[in-house]
């Protein structure tokens, strides 16, 4: 270490003098800078990125990335050039999400116009936790909502934009249990009796993640029956809410799911809702996946019912492809539960003696303190579509799924898992081998190993990526996801065809 | 609603054909566009935004900024030339955070190398739960991860980065009951006895916030006095703990705060850990704000035991400036206790029959599905700038705010809160009409009105914007924080002039 008053005196030159680091203070370099990562995000990340005859991914072994990516942090900083390199390495490497070939995950596509909105969030740097300091956002968030809770049914209620659907999730779990024990935020749980919650087996796994994380216990979830569409079974709802009355338990909530994550099902949320009136519990509808299809006119019907709801979760990052994260939490609630629920008054932050409203001071209504904003990249879509716009990409998806259904039944070695409801299109790729052999003994144990061949057989050459996962009793099957609106029938017609070619050999 | 068969007759035509939205597919028009906006960006948010000739904010009264933003969301899209007007309006009305007079939160500045990695961010758009879809990132969150845990004084350990500090918090205290009851995942609190954690009176209000969410209550919060510099007492801890143990809880955190949110106050780590080991307690610092002292030799002696916690939380979007969000939860548990406390194994997720080693796949460690990539902004801010450079920004910060210190002595008018020991100055602006009255009875009263008076008058002329809170008995004061890497002893010299000509008149 170097002798303090040195040091001291060094220090006090530099702060005398102009700040040493070349880009400080100096905007021409800092916009040079950012020009050429601008040109470089424009080359490798959208034209690239976005075309069907580049690679959707260039798969190494971890090991190699890492040499590659030459990660270690080091004490002295690197030239210009240097870092540039490193920007194209970078997005080199990464899997490209708006790739007409990506149907990896419930995102995909690259919405320019929500692209442009997350640019200037991230130029703009801000939290929306004041008006103060981010008076376009609070004010933006809340007509964002208010659209968002138009579409679910409501004139009135609250909301907020939570880091993902899962907190969305926990965000209604914590309300309801709130709204019935409003001491519990005091004195925690240990004064309440046992509270179940009730969700289908299809569900998300953040119902579970949350009830652990929130102290209920993973044992308060009540998992219901599900049909063989996956949708939830309102008589084994009803079954569970008096066992586990019968048990001692206190029922305090359904989440129904709109739009499960596998096999993209839509639980009857009227039969459901009529239960919850029923028995006075909290309606919630996790509808991260399916909301968006509130959007159009001639699928909205899948959703009937959602406007009973207490809350909802809609992640517009999904379906919507506003770009991660834009999840919504939605609330039909008038009467401030939410900033009673996670209020704190922090005096520093929310002081009262303000010179405006400070009811547009919302942070206090969230559990985080500085929050992401999260409501322009979906605004700004939003303006640039219009509604209509919006709902044709959610209509296209449909029209281009029962495409792809109809294409499966007229090919060989293709079979479907069901139909699909939704734009969730789950099927086996049947190989050559297997065909014909559904008696055979080993016939699902084979079959279950085909999907992670292929899955490497495409990562590797870089053709394509879809998600497989076991279900139930069921072999891996693909489950390809339409969200990309700018998707065609010769994507459909293409991921077809590389699976024949990936697998003719098995 | 129009006709059912027509609409779905329109759409399977659509889908035959090219993609209708002007932009969809068509890769010139969107290359086009985002030049536009970057050029906007570039112009309104970088160039103006950090110009100290350039207004801080343009404040508008709520009212009247809804009918400037016309937020409302219509059916039709918009024009391109429109939506570039947007672009440009909702930048013009944004706080410039990154402006050399923004002096109101614990992030302020605009780092041009974390931009840029925030920007390439948002073009990739991907989530780091899986390694498949997140190869770079998964890789460079665990090297930047090991090199924040590096300079806590760790070889070995793990982390995560969480969407802010207040969940990094609510983090360590779900590990820490975790660790101490595993059944509570399963079977919640209230097979346990009652839980106590300590923290300071002067801790960020997250920790409460998390023990009400995690249904705790917030009576398990035991408030620690602190002495007059904020520190927490480590006498007082020992009484709380005592005392807590006589009513019959069991304690099993204690939250030191390494950097105050007000008075930028560090406790003294070392005793508390010598407490912690004393009654088996897990130890968490909330580093938020103070942690990126470490990176500065002169003054890393501040927190001077860190390497003695069980957890900590540093945000690095605070005082390094790598943008909202970044907020690393650091961890000296090796054996897997994040992903055993948080993990469902989701099989649509985290199959276990990858084709590569699904030890990767690190988002089972975290309770959100989808996360926001947060690694690479700071990863190539850090590149960059070397950790000599970040050291450099540092040691700054603290020499200008010693700057401060003495010419708020020299100035008439001003007074200390106390010696700061970190980058927050807390001070008083003593108007001339209150100037040597202090004996008079309503001079606190009358104190506390000068800086809300203040606030409004900076705001609503755009030259800067301080924050100001009471404190205890203390009245309204200034907390100015030296975060921004650019500034240079004019701006403190502006900061001061600017409330001596706002405040003439009072």
């Amino acid at each position: 270490m170097r002798h303090g008053s040195t040091l001291l005196a060094d220090l006090i030159l530099m702060a005398t003098s102009q700040p040493r680091t070349a880009l400080n203070g100096d905007s021409m370099a800092v916009e040079a800078l950012l020009q050429d990562v601008f040109g470089i995000i424009v080359d490798e990340a959208i034209r690239k990125g976005t075309s069907a005859s580049e690679k959707v991914c260039e798969w190494k072994e971890p090991e190699e990335l890492r040499q590659l990516l030459d990660l270690e942090l080091q004490s002295q900083g690197e030239s210009q050039e240097q870092i540039l390199e490193r920007c194209r390495t970078v997005i080199h490497y990464s899997v490209k999400t708006g790739h007409p070939r990506f149907f990896n995950q419930l995102f995909s596509g690259l919405d320019p116009h929500a692209l442009a909105g997350r640019i200037i969030t991230e130029s703009l740097n801000t939290s929306p936790y004041t008006y103060e300091i981010a008076p376009v956002f609070v004010l933006m968030e809340e007509e964002v909502l208010k659209k968002l809770r138009a579409l679910v049914g409501w004139n009135s209620g609250d909301g907020v934009f939570c880091p993902g659907g899962s907190i969305s999730n926990m965000y209604a779990l914590n309300l309801a249990r709130y709204q019935r024990y409003p001491d519990c935020k005091q004195s925690g749980l240990r004064a309440l009796p046992p509270l179940a919650l009730f969700t289908s087996k299809e569900c998300h796994y953040s119902v579970s993640k949350g009830a652990a994380f929130l102290g209920l216990g993973t044992d308060s979830v009540r998992v219901v029956k599900a049909d063989e569409r996956g949708k939830m079974d309102p008589e084994d709802l009803e079954r569970q809410i008096s066992l586990a009355e019968a048990e001692g338990s206190v029922p305090f909530l359904v989440s129904a799911t709109s739009g499960t994550t596998v096999l993209g099902a839509f639980d009857p949320l009227d039969a459901i809702a009529d239960l919850c009136q029923r028995h006075g519990l909290w309606f919630h509808v996790d509808a991260a996946w399916g909301g968006s299809v509130l959007l159009s006119r001639t699928h909205r019907h899948l959703l009937d019912g959602i406007q009973r709801a207490d809350s909802v979760a809609w992640n517009p990052h999904k379906l919507l492809g506003a770009g991660l994260q834009c999840s919504a939490l939605l609330l039909r609630d008038t009467s401030n539960l939410l900033r009673r629920c996670h209020g704190s008054q922090a005096s520093y932050l929310f002081q009262q003696d303000k010179f405006y409203d400070v009811a547009l001071d919302t942070g206090d209504k969230v559990v985080q303190c500085g929050r992401h904003v999260d409501c322009l990249k979906l605004w700004l879509m939003w303006k640039a579509q219009g509604e209509r716009g919006l709902e044709q990409r959610i209509d296209q998806a449909f029209v281009l799924s029962r495409y792809l259904v109809e294409e499966i039944k007229k090919r060989e070695g293709f079979e479907l898992v069901m139909e699909p409801e939704f734009v969730n299109v789950c099927f086996w790729f049947v190989p050559p081998s297997l065909r014909g052999r559904k008696e055979s003994p080993d016939y699902t144990e084979r079959l279950s190993q085909v999907a992670p061949v292929l899955k490497e057989r495409m990562v590797k050459k870089g053709s394509m990526m879809i998600g497989y996962q076991p279900h139930g009793t069921r072999a891996n099957f693909f489950r390809m996801v339409v969200a990309n609106p700018t998707l065609t029938r010769a994507d459909i017609d293409f991921l077809l065809c590389e699976l024949e070619r990936l697998g003719q050999d098995l």
